[in-house]
């Protein structure tokens, strides 16, 4: 069983190996109308990230422990829940001690500001993502790539998109992408991400669901520029999905495909 | 000016980035006799960490609370002193804010278990050093690949040493390397580690006062198995240095040479 720390009433020691390390993993929920949206996906890759890492965390706790939260922060509008998990205090430095103490640490958190459903401009990161393969698709707490591409983003920008060291097209710092491509859909190879987003698995699945193709294939950034590109979108399971309208100063096309395909179930478990 | 956080009377919000995305950096300083040992160096790294992430950390102020944390928890023996520097809370997301508010936390540990001096056992770990280059040398928070390595060691051994992607040995979990060669010294190219010792600065820069050759040079397992091979030794700033007698199973040769060029003034600034 993990420690579970409510954040609004106690704090973390500095002995914490998710502060010590990004020795954790963690997730965050969209509440709406105190409905966790996405459950089953969240709760599956907090599972199995903790199994990667070999945090003990039992599927019954985690359970509960999210519908305390639900409770305790129900609220008429959308929240955004946060869920940490931690390998705890212990260990000898870097190596774990054979028995972890975990702390699953709970948060609530109010919505981002939204963006336009008209589409967003975003920019291509100078700062690259090389996604150690033991670690990918792992939303582990080691985010410094992350924080130092979004650090350098323009102002206007709402997205980074971030290339890897062959230069595919990966993901943004916070949102996965989905290309269109005459009529098929493509999405980066998913063992190569360094989130698999769990929005991303919904759309994909709804996709696939309507009879629509998604194929897993190498994006590369001049694919913006082709007669068959169609448009690009950022997605993640609190904003949803948005097109982008401008990468790097070159106008990309905007249409309401996506969101007139799977609009209605983005949500829904 | 960061906020100073002693951790023997102060928990740390569950809002800061450096448990959230391991936005930081630390060292980990040995006190002798009440001195911090290598202080200069260890407050350089500390300093250009800081700034290659853009926390801002007046150099003063980190001085102060060194000589604090000497007095406040001064002792007959050794004991090691632990620094985070985190960009504190806030932000959006991934993105700092404009305005950081560090967290400077200082904690005082005992001194780990020391290695007999005539060797100690060590592994290559199956878990890759994949460096990136805008965090290479940076001892950041983040550090998954040292536990996940550390934690998949065998129990006999001390250290999991561990290869990048073209197979060069960069570095131990938590220690660097240094191999003698004939009569040449030999380091991994600097700008591709992980974590840049500042014993291994005190070392080299040591060995070359003293007349030694010490070169930057792609380091490949299989040195090891070469007639001019001489030894290899681990270092950090805690330990100090120490010989490999085997590694995965091969027997090194193990001599004082290293302790007898540099183990007078090693933890001397």
């Amino acid at each position: 069983m993990a420690t579970v720390i409510w954040a609004d009433q106690q704090d973390i020691p500095a002995s914490d190996r998710g502060l010590a390390y990004g020795d954790g993993v963690f997730e965050t929920i969209r509440v709406q109308a105190n409905l966790p949206t996405l459950r089953q996906r969240h709760v599956a890759r907090l599972l199995e990230g903790a199994e990667r890492l070999a945090i003990p965390l039992p599927t019954v706790q985690l359970h509960s422990v999210i519908d305390e939260a639900i409770e305790r922060y129900a609220c008429p509008d959308d929240w955004v829940l946060k869920l940490i998990l931690t390998r705890g205090s212990g260990g000898r430095g870097y190596r774990p001690a054979a028995v972890a103490a975990p702390r699953l640490i709970v948060s609530a958190h109010p919505m981002p500001p939204m963006p336009p459903s008209e589409g967003v401009v975003a920019c291509i990161s100078s700062h690259q993502l090389l996604v150690h393969p033991r670690l990918a698709g792992l939303k582990s707490l080691a985010r410094l790539d992350q924080v130092m591409a979004s650090q350098a983003m323009p102002d206007e920008c709402f997205e980074a998109l971030m290339v890897n060291g062959t230069g595919h097209l990966l993901e943004g710092t916070r949102t996965n992408i989905l290309v269109l491509f005459g009529n098929v859909w493509l999405m980066p190879v998913v063992s190569t991400l360094a989130v698999e987003g769990t929005m991303l698995g919904q759309i994909v699945a709804l996709l696939r669901n309507r009879g629509e193709i998604v194929c897993e294939q190498a994006i590369l950034p001049t694919f913006i520029t082709q007669p068959e590109f169609l448009g690009l979108w950022l997605m993640n399971s609190v904003i949803g999905i948005v097109p982008v309208s401008q990468v790097d100063g070159t106008r990309l096309p905007v249409n309401a495909r996506l969101a007139t395909i799977v609009g209605q179930q983005l949500f829904m478990d």
